[in-house]
């Protein structure tokens, strides 16, 4: 799978210089890359690596001196990170899987596969199910009973597809990512101890025995365009309307989503994330690792929040967030600080107490 | 799988009124309701919703007027949720699932499956397992040697039970959950870091160089009646005597559990909990999503943990807890109130400092 | 799988006394323990449960006056934890997969299989991948096209190791364990929210439209000796270099690691704990459950994280910490300290500010 010089420079919409038939195995750091590799050195810090290694071209920031740097072609990348989309898309075989339906699986007759479709062996699709062209199914996925999946898809090894779940095209879930488990939703006969709490905030009138009875999901959970799922990302089925995830967002490894939760167009949840029923997240929504959003809340678009930000109650648009509670990432980098000095604060007014206890007129 | 009214009402043990024959194909909220649907509407708040959708039927509160609302027929929800309950049992078909054994699954010739079970495709079923009548076996499931499963179980796509696990009546495993990991217990030959750590609250008198030797874990899981399980949740074994869940206990997704822990009845661990090796949780303990408990400690009975809650220590029964490390609800409120003003405090002691230094009688 | 206790003895390197014929067949806690069991008393603590059960032979403590507690004989276990894992190696049978390859597999034919490799049903090898001698793979275990395992690898069931993963000897993955899952890496056209909060520490000077590139990852995972994965981990490969896990570091279950990172040797990572991308662990690294750790720093050797704590920047070698976010275990008590007291602090001080104002002269 080797490229160009030239064929890089056109995928990327990229300059470039010196010898453009030169081929191209792999990308590589520039103290890591042989002759066969492209060395990424897209900032000038990275200079003193290409010396280092034995690159005969290299990805390199606008205006490099290439020549000098003793190498025989380059690309320019005007903006760095960019490019590396570009280039490992390109560069990106992807998984293997032979075009056409490994024996080894059980298709019901009554799905309809897209046109150039790879399925693997050992995955199971239902009665109903209706898979886009150019779908690639690694081995060992399941896609249940009337799921509908747009084109392009990508579906790695394990991932589970539950029944009547709909997704828009060119959707990629990670190895061991389940759409459409049932909803953690319990009642009591009578008023539970949650609800109490809830209503009083802490106070207890009395402890009773309490069993839980199932509310099943009857709802699915609605996907559309460009989203992508991370490895064991969960996401549950509405109760009665569909759990919701908006096109272009993407879920990183570990991510819950609970039932009825309404996630916006363009999100980014990263690693652990957990969003608690029935929440509902804006667009462009960007949550680092670990964070957490309480049921039936909102979050507001463009909300930013920082790692393990814990999310009690309605979040404005556009706030950026941070701590346990969230508050304004400003107002938590003030309150930590004051907290640090919190143990002097307390010396000073011991101090105090004892100067005006001493000084001060008949006070003692 | 059409439902008459009269049908639904009986199952509900509630009331209905109108034209009892009248066939329901589904459940929907009242605005996206069409006339093959019954509409949800247990609260007065979504009369307004009826008229915007087609039903012909709805699920309302008590006494409400559906002649007024302009329907054919009515069933009366004295206890919202808890009818949804049993609505949504009836109307849940559950994962299509033949009756049987799929031919393209592995069962090993001692194992003993209850009348009635269906079991699908992609299937390992192991040495001695014992499946109770009724199971609901999904596709690539496996179950090891040894194991017992009661009556009435479904076991989702790509659940592991392992070897010797014994697990009660009414089992519930959503997609891709591990019952039976082996748990994560290492020991070193010197006394490690980790154990100076814990006796010394923090002092280390040497860093000396350590690697781990593993404990295997020669228990089981033992798991009582009416369990679920959400998905990717993962109980490890015990090292000598089992892992308990207790009957009635429900987890929701991504929930860790591990090695020795005990978990009494009825509780309600919410998304991404996890209980560290040999804690014991009490009975009717509610945790919600992303809770943590220490290992080795003890949470007694109808504690109730709010989001995130950290618990590093044990917890006395009924005790509703918040924070990281967790205090009783009402102290968290009132020290994150107090954290909050922790700024304007510290400006007002300096003030105060100013005064008595300037105005003091030789205090200056 | 019974064991003499004189067998026992020698396998723990450990002193034995009495019948050392006596045949055991399993651990036991001491009051549950059966004839056929060894009872474990390795603290004088556990003598009365011996008296409760039905042993006739148990590992006891240095010194134990085995005869007085009506044994037939007894193995002497200078460090108990540590015969634990001798003990528990030596009678943990491991899962039950025949020797050989079992005919629902698919096996690519250029792929190598070590001698006396076990390999059960519903297992995908891909092309070129190379599985060391006496392999245990369980069912429904994928190894995608290129990687390549070392010696005595047990993969539990529905394993997933990618391509070009590379890993060493003696590796153990517990059920649902993805090694190779693609990095959460995008980038936007013009510079994103995050990368101006980062810059700006949370000010936001307009609010843009923006959605997500796609970053591939080229590069895979590379895994040392005796690295062991809990359940449903999830390992992410690197964009160009591989992430990388040091030879004898144990992860446990739902344990997230990003792309690019870097772990040292003999690290622990606990339950739910995740590294963000391109983070770099040093060796002996031990995190307690929740641990997060920011994406791009450093921690550095011998570091000890306590449950939940949330580390933003580097730490230096050797620290010990607590909190979110992470500080000196030390500080962190401290800080507590005085945040439990701050609203008496509080109240101190508005008495303190009446006193001053209603005695001092002049101040009124």
């Amino acid at each position: 799978m080797g490229h160009t010089i030239g064929e890089i420079a056109r995928a990327l919409g990229a300059e470039a210089a010196g010898d453009l038939s030169l081929v191209i195995e792999r990308a590589a750091e520039p103290a890591a890359a042989g002759p066969e590799a492209l060395a990424l050195a897209m900032d000038p810090k990275y200079a003193d690596g290409i010396a280092k290694g034995r690159a005969r071209a290299a990805l390199l920031w606008a205006g490099a001196d290439w020549q000098g740097l003793g190498l025989q072609a380059a690309v320019f990348a005007p903006r760095g990170r960019l490019a590396m989309a570009g280039l490992t898309r390109l560069m990106d075989g992807g998984p293997e899987i032979a075009v056409g339906v490994h024996p080894l699986s059980v298709i019901d007759e009554s799905a309809v596969i897209g046109a150039g479709a790879a399925i693997g062996p050992f995955v199971t699709i239902g009665r109903g199910v209706v898979i886009g062209a150019r779908a690639r199914i690694a081995s060992h996925v399941s896609v249940a009973e009337g799921a509908v999946i747009g084109a392009d898809a990508l579906l790695c090894q394990g991932v589970r597809i539950g029944a009547r779940v709909r997704i828009g095209d060119r959707f990629i879930a990670q190895p061991g990512a389940v759409v459409g488990s049932d909803g953690f939703s319990f009642v009591t006969p009578e008023k539970s101890g949650v609800e109490e709490i809830r209503e009083t905030l802490g106070e207890r009138t009395e402890i009773r025995a309490q069993s839980w009875t199932r509310i099943h999901s009857l709802g699915a959970v609605s996907i559309g365009d460009d989203v992508e799922l991370g490895a064991n990302v969960c996401i549950d089925r509405g109760t009665i309307r569909d759990t919701v995830i908006g096109s272009g967002s993407k879920l990183d490894n570990l991510v819950h989503i609970g039932h009825n939760v309404q996630i916006g167009r363009d999100c980014l949840l990263c690693g652990q994330v957990g969003i608690a029923g029935s929440a509902r997240i804006g667009d462009r929504v960007v949550m680092a690792g670990q964070c957490g959003v309480n049921d039936n809340i909102f979050v507001g678009d463009d909300v930013i929040a920082g790692g393990a930000t814990k999310i009690f109650t309605n979040a404005p648009a556009g706030r950026v967030l941070l701590g346990y509670p969230a508050v304004k990432m400003e107002t938590h980098v003030e309150l930590q600080k004051a907290l640090r000095r919190l143990p002097r604060l307390a010396r000073r007014v011991e101090e105090l107490e004892k100067t005006v206890t001493e000084r001060l007129p008949d006070a003692g």
